[in-house]
Parts: C-alpha cells; sequence; structure tokens
C-alpha cells in the first residue's frame, strides 16, 4: 500500500498523506479514543463513522460522554497490522470531543447506520471529534527505502 | 472464549477476569500507549512484551522517552474484533511509565525477542510500565445473556 517514496520521519517511519489517513479512517470499523479522567490518561475502544472529516460516535452517559460535554482534548487512533511481515501503520488524530446536539446534525447521524456493538446497554448520544490535527505512519524496513 | 456467566458491567461490557488480562496482553504483539504530551493526549502504537506481569517495550529518544523520564501516568489497550460477529474486546492498562535503568534488567530484555517491526531507526532504551490497574471488556450481546 505504501509506495517506498513516501517521506519518512525521525522515527524512520513513512508518512501518509492526510488524504490516505481519511480513506482509512473512513474504512475502519473500530478505533481507539484517549483522553483524561480523573487525572490519567484512559484509552478506550469505540465504534466510529465518518461525518464528512469528522470522526462520530456513540455512547450513554459516562466518561466518554463527560470528556463531550467538557470539550476535553482527545486523541483518536486506528491502525493496522501483518505480524508475519512485521508490518502496521495507524493514524492518529488530536482533537476535541463535543456532544452533538443540534437536531438536525443527530437525525443525519443516526442514518449513517453505525451501531455500537455492544447493544445490551443503548447508546442514546453522538460525540464528535473536532479534529485539529492527523497523522498517519506506516513501517518502513530498511530494504524498502 | 467468553462465558455467558461472565459479570456484566454498567455499559452492557462482560468483565475479564485479571488472569485472561494477562494472558492476552502476552499474546498480542502490538498494543497502543496513551500519555499527555504538550498539554494533549497522544496515542501510538508500540510493539510490546511482557517481563513478568509488566508491559515493556523498546523506544528512542522522543515523546514515549520524555514520557518515561518523567514516570508519566499513561494508560496501555490492546484489542481484538470480529466485525462480522460485531464482536470485540480490550483490555487497558493505567500505570506509571518509567526508563528501565537496571543493567541486569536490560541484558534480560534484550533477550526477550522483542524487536520493533519499525527498524530503520534503532531503539536504544526500554520502557517498563508499572501497572496499577488492569480491566478488560468483552461484547456480549443481549442473547447471550
Amino acid at each position: 500500500m505504501t509506495s517506498p517514496s513516501l517521506p519518512v520521519d525521525h522515527a524512520g517511519l513513512a508518512v501518509l498523506s492526510n488524504q490516505e489517513c481519511l480513506l482509512r479512517l473512513r474504512a475502519a470499523p473500530l478505533g481507539r479514543i484517549a483522553f483524561m479522567s480523573g487525572g490519567d490518561p484512559v484509552i478506550l475502544p469505540v465504534n466510529h463513522g465518518m461525518d464528512g472529516d469528522t470522526i462520530v460516535f456513540r455512547t450513554n452517559p459516562g466518561s466518554k460522554l463527560f470528556a463531550a460535554d467538557n470539550e476535553l482534548s482527545v486523541s483518536f487512533e486506528i491502525d493496522g497490522s501483518d505480524p508475519d511481515q512485521r508490518s502496521g501503520w495507524s493514524v492518529v488524530v488530536s482533537g476535541v470531543a463535543t456532544r452533538v446536539e443540534d437536531p438536525a446534525d443527530i437525525a443525519r447521524l443516526n442514518l449513517l447506520g453505525i451501531e455500537p456493538w455492544a447493544n445490551v446497554v443503548e447508546r442514546m448520544y453522538w460525540v464528535r471529534i473536532r479534529t485539529y490535527m492527523l497523522t498517519g505512519r506506516q513501517v518502513v524496513h530498511a530494504g524498502e527505502l
């Protein structure tokens, strides 16, 4: 998926374009969000979707909705790996969590078909991550440069 | 992998035992660490290993080594999913990042066979996550309860 001509960062990882990052965010069913909760960082997996170029997900009252109501800084990550090839990639979004409150937005999001896998407890609320930075990296091996 | 008799948390997810969490941490080649960097949370993927019951990984000078040298609180996550079954699980560790400095420890870790997939730039340093909380969750569907 990666051309050897991709730029490489200081850690020796190939840099994915913004366009490629957005494509992968659209294709991934599952990501992880990190934010501060009770003074410590926490990572939680979420089934996300994309509304235009922003990440959205459903949740119920709890730490993720608290983060959104307080517009906390968050990091969101997706990745993929091939252990046999010792290869992997990741896309990391920096942004701010916000609760979606506009009824028209909520109606549109409800049509996206994003249903959490964990469905024993209904997840009533939508959270949007307003992106301010998007980075994508892919492992390249020395022979590929 | 999950018995229907597992306890279920407030979000409707089955709770994995500590023993099960440690087994999955040992089996997973890739996890994600989150910590505060420059005032914002960031998630980064790492190839980790286990040294006893603690998570260890190699790194080079950068934000992860800075987190270790400052003994920052971190969250570490692994997960697995089966999109067709709308099923998934995650193990989340809360802990403190520390740089491994004891030469005997470093010599032992160097024998663990944990080689980062990204090998264009050598990763010289070991970071250990001192665990203070370990939680594991698995999606269960209403029919399985």
